[in-house]
């Protein structure tokens, strides 16, 4: 199964990926998974970087483990194979598109067998690059979004419970601006103050460390996987749908 | 002004880039400029890295100078922000959107003033998330490409001479499957077969370095800066189109 991980801070932050830890985490190693990503929000652009093939062969992941990059969202995924996909770049999290002028991101664990072929599903202008169920069930959304012309929490709750009685639809999803992350089985979530905290310090939630900002910090983390040992982590009952912004839950639909 | 590069090449092959090198044969250094990217197709997907700011100053730059990614297809840009624009992730080519589950990719050279006011160069629904320029003539050629279904180059060039006749509209772009390159000012050619290549050899292109294939290898590179001293650059006329699919040139409409 794969493992999510998102996050939504108050001050931009110097974030640090560590993917063996969030593997071991997930109950397998770095070694046997197929694909990870991350995408890192720059105000309403993103980078996203990506690579089919395990973290601990990826060059690139490496330079994610070695470097911070400044960011106040951001969500990951790593990927294990099903369904006998390919194991390709067009079939690794996180997707991408662009609607009405913002950078949409969607990561998904889970699964929607034969949501290709059902009806109700449909798609409108956004059409999948690869062969992932997951990437269709958020062409699939994005008619919604690109209906009400924006995300919007709302809108989309209907939707999701959709996909839930149609697979398993743990996802987090983004517009730069809100994190949005709905439950099915084993979401968690950690809300975190930091108060006061100085430019050297170092906040290590386990295969995430951040710091290099100044003053109070909000911070909340979603991870499939809670990734510390801390009792804070909440479990997220099924159909539960969070919103995020600037560190703090602004929102909770069940 | 910024420089473009793009390569098409018939098998795919581990690629280095040196922005350095890059900006020098621009006539500016590394410091000088204001953000740089490179689209690394795999497949019908891409890798697509990006930073705003000099590539002497980013780890990821010095990340892909230090790393060889496998690639057949490749377009990458060096800005210089112009016209007062924030020099910021968002405002930093290549630019991507997916149109009917392909990939299109976009780097330009040159500026089209007061273009978001033209009533000629009006949008559909792909919206800008930046503030360039580039960026508007690009959702402006999406409308094109969405109308025909694909990215057709015969269908294209009206389009981009109307570009050129209301701007500097030095253009590349790709789906992943063809290379297309549109010349205004300053748009150079080099086609080249290496025959019998063995997995070790290491091509030089000034800025771009290559190998790691086995077999006889044809290579095309368009730059807007020719990228070494061989008199084999083609200056490209103005108004010229040239289409390069597997590292040949397959059209070249004027």
């Amino acid at each position: 199964m794969c493992e999510l991980f998102a996050m939504s801070a108050l001050i931009p932050t110097r974030v640090r990926f560590s993917f063996g830890i969030f593997s071991r985490r997930g109950g397998h190693t770095g070694d046997h998974t197929d694909g990870w990503g991350v995408a890192l929000f720059d105000g309403l652009d993103c980078r996203l970087l990506r690579e089919p093939m395990p973290a601990a062969e990826s060059s690139c992941a490496k330079y994610l483990a070695a470097h911070h990059i400044r960011s106040n969202l951001v969500i990951s995924h790593i990927r294990k194979a099903t369904g006998g996909l390919p194991i390709s770049l067009a079939n690794t999290h996180p997707f991408e598109r662009e609607v009405n002028g913002s950078r949409i991101v969607f990561a998904h664990r889970g699964q929607f067998a034969g949501i290709h072929e059902d009806p109700a599903f449909s798609l409108g202008i956004d059409r999948p690059i690869g062969q992932t169920d997951s990437e269709y069930a958020f062409c699939h959304l994005l008619r919604g979004i690109r209906h009400g012309g924006v995300l919007d929490a709302q809108r989309l709750k209907p939707q999701l419970d959709a996909l839930r009685a149609r697979g398993v639809a743990n996802i987090v999803l983004s517009d730069g601006r809100q994190l949005i992350a709905y439950a099915d089985k084993d979401m968690h979530l950690l809300r975190r103050h930091c108060p006061r905290v100085s430019e050297d310090d170092i906040h290590d939630l386990g295969g995430v460390t951040f710091g290099g900002f100044c003053g109070d910090q909000d911070v909340v983390l979603i991870a499939s996987v809670p990734l510390t040992d801390e009792a804070a982590w909440e479990e997220l009952p099924p159909g539960t749908l969070v919103v995020a912004k600037h560190g703090v839950v602004v929102e909770l639909l069940r």
